[in-house]
């Protein structure tokens, strides 16, 4: 079938809700286990409570569980809650250890601590282990389940042990090899496993170069390494070279998404964009922050013009041209910051080394503002009739373009020397930060030209 | 292995330019083709040309092939024109498909043309199938070299069957199953034919319900469903879902995050981000464009505002709040239109509808513009002892964010619907058209406060 439409599931939605209605449980349970878990995920979403209430009593938790792992897991809290304990503990059982991990991340302590004590004392373990890591790190979100097999084995002892584990496995298309004491050895893919002799042993045939992660490294770091590498999944170990848990491919397309949107958030200066689905007051909610510290930093803006009153009284004229100067100015700036933030995230900047990237950017701002610098000092004469006036807003575009491009990008860079997320240096607050040096350059050029009589 | 740092690669490479500088091809060869060929690909970048001539004579097509995949495509070219033609279509002869024809579309017309006609015919006939497709569509980043088992097989034929083809195909961890005329009709994963037993016929085991896209499809949207529903691959078939290809998750990573630097990339206004590697000039073309085209705008503003010189003139602390005021509608309507294009890019549009969407900015503009307001109505006040100034900047601001909140948010949506990627609205150019809006309504409204006579 094509992936669901819209209206494809709204068809399907009013079979399965008839069903429901005349309480034919097992008409139900035929349509609905007949689609694909995200699918169901999808319907489940849109339900009134007593539908899901009445949907509890006709899924088992394992069933549950594989929808819900699809479900946004900032609400299934709300889930949970309505369920019997016991059900939503069963249910935690049965999903994936990192993806429950995380579901229980968004909950009340309490709730979490008589979950755990309720369920499966494995799952419960596994579980665990997890919450134990830092967010956004390796640790918190790798996965404990996974397949092993021991470098003595024979390749025909490893297929065995494979499809017995299988089942439970997150994913058996890479096998880690381990030794006896459980440090990583090799890797071998599934393919590789097919395709070789039944009597040979898992120490030949098997890669001893394996690309690791240590437990505390970034996620951003490991979406790069998978997307570099190519890899369907990448082991996770301590600091003693212990395998503790694999991190896999689809979980990194969700890591990559959420660091994406993430960057892309803050250059606009917006909290949060994950979570679209909202009205109007939670829309206002996540951008009146900015707005507010912007609106103050304007006020300073206009206070330090105010100062330049003398000045923009003399020659009215000059005011038309703030706009113009102080836009290029965070536009420029924010220019220079998206490709500081982004070359960051790339990893590009390790390589050159920051000088070269400062000396890089002086040059650009230095190209961009000698060549707009020109440009506007023609248009303006033509305009007005006024060379001094050309060469004032000339000279005015080309330092503040030199500055704000130099500006956008160290910013970013003093804070991540810092040990702080460049992109917290959002756009909107680089932006107003150029537009002050900008006036402050216009009007202070403006002032020295009148004292000199350059202006009439 | 840990993954490979800068420095340990550098640590590598010495050894390496030993061996080539000592002509010891065997010793080069035996570190060289130890490392990963991402790892390889590094190294090779950094090559004098000199040196990657004697590299051609010391490595095979496939070992090159297998390297220069990892390269950057938009600089293979150079270095096929520096091999002898046999030789380096030899090498695309080995590249997967996808990545050959990704490559040969950045050659020459003619080089491409003379290499399709020396290299193998099947390679070739595989290639020109892929160059035929649209960019950016699910055609142009398939792969035509994968698995396929009919339905009346049995399992036991088919794991025979996948044994022999496994080295050709680029994953067989999906096996896609077509019946006589070459329809699809179910998908297996390779985990659940292990576990299958030997005699069962694949029509039993396989799933019949298998999610595909169309050839023309979008890869954003090939991307959005690959990370919804976790699959590691996607087949690609044509209006009469004959099986033309699939596309691995390794490819749609790639696929991601060309999108997320491209919606980054407009948003701060600066063309094609790819490719940080650059010097100062480089750097400059490529935000220039939009630079000098804001200029335009940026006059047209001063333009307009030298039609209210006479307003200006007697009141001439006015000009200190337009920096505030262009500056509130530049930052409002950037972050309206990051929410419509990350939006639009997720789909989550298409749920709600436009309308609704309209509706919210429309709401979330009133109670931003309103907070907005009334703050720096307070603040103008007890600055300046003004209060009809101080309803004027307030006044000014609340319609500018309403306006400003409005447009960012609209003009993607227009575009999307005229088929335009509405990342295309770019930050730059939404932030400007919202400062000469912004502009007009403050000293439009100015002026007819002076002519009411409320202003001193």
């Amino acid at each position: 079938m094509e992936h669901l439409e819209e209206y494809e599931r709204r068809e399907l939605w009013s079979k399965i809700q008839n069903a429901l209605f005349e309480d034919k449980i097992d008409q139900f349970r035929a349509e609905f286990l007949e689609m694909h878990p995200y699918d169901q995920a999808k319907i489940f979403e849109e339900l009134d409570t007593d539908v899901r209430m009445q949907i509890y009593t006709y899924l088992s938790p394992e069933e549950m569980a594989e929808m819900m792992e699809h479900l946004d897991f900032e609400m299934v809290g709300d889930y949970f809650t309505e369920m019997e304990p016991k059900f939503a503990a069963d249910i935690l059982s049965h999903i994936s250890a990192d993806d429950a991990a995380d579901m229980l991340k968004e909950l009340d302590r309490n709730m979490v601590a008589s979950y755990l004590t309720i369920m499966d004392h494995e799952a419960a373990s596994d579980i665990k282990e997890l919450l134990y890591y830092e967010e956004k790190t390796a640790g918190s979100i790798m996965t404990t389940e996974f397949v092993v097999i021991h470098a003595k084995h024979t390749v025909k002892e490893a297929m065995l042990h494979l499809k017995k584990e299988a089942p439970g496995a997150e994913t058996i298309y890479y096998i880690f090899v381990i030794d006896e004491a459980k440090h990583l050895v090799g890797v071998i893919s599934l393919r590789d496993l097919i395709i070789a002799e039944e009597d040979w042993f898992i120490s030949e045939v098997m890669s001893d170069r394996v690309v690791y992660v240590k437990v505390g490294e970034d996620q951003e770091e490991v979406a790069r390494i998978m997307r570099d590498y190519d890899f369907l999944a990448i082991p996770v170990v301590d600091f003693q070279n212990h395998l503790l848990g694999i991190i896999t491919v689809d979980d990194i397309m969700d890591v990559m998404e959420e660091e994406a949107s993430d960057d892309y958030s803050k250059l606009a200066g917006v909290s949060d964009m994950d979570r679209p689905d909202e009205n109007a007051f939670e829309a206002a909610r996540k951008r009146l922050p900015w707005l507010v510290i912007l609106l103050f930093l304007g006020m300073m803006t206009a206070t330090l013009m105010g100062k330049f009153e003398a000045t923009l009284n003399q020659v009215a004229i000059l005011a038309v041209f703030i706009p113009l100067i102080a836009g290029m100015a965070g536009n420029t700036g924010t220019q220079a910051l998206a490709v500081a933030v982004r070359g960051l995230a790339t990893g590009e900047y390790e390589k050159d080394g920051m000088a070269k990237l400062v000396m890089r950017e002086a040059g650009t701002g230095l190209i961009t503002g000698t060549t707009c610098g020109f440009l506007i000092t023609g248009i303006v004469y033509l305009w007005q009739g006024d060379v001094f006036l050309g060469i004032l807003v000339g000279i005015s575009i080309m330092a503040t373009l030199i500055v704000a491009t130099l500006a956008g990008a160290i910013v970013p860079l003093i804070m991540h020397k810092l040990k702080v997320d460049p992109a917290v240096a959002s756009g909107p607050f680089i932006t107003t930060i150029n537009d002050l040096i900008s006036i402050l350059i216009y009007l202070g050029m403006a002032t020295t030209f009148l004292s000199l009589q350059l202006l009439k």
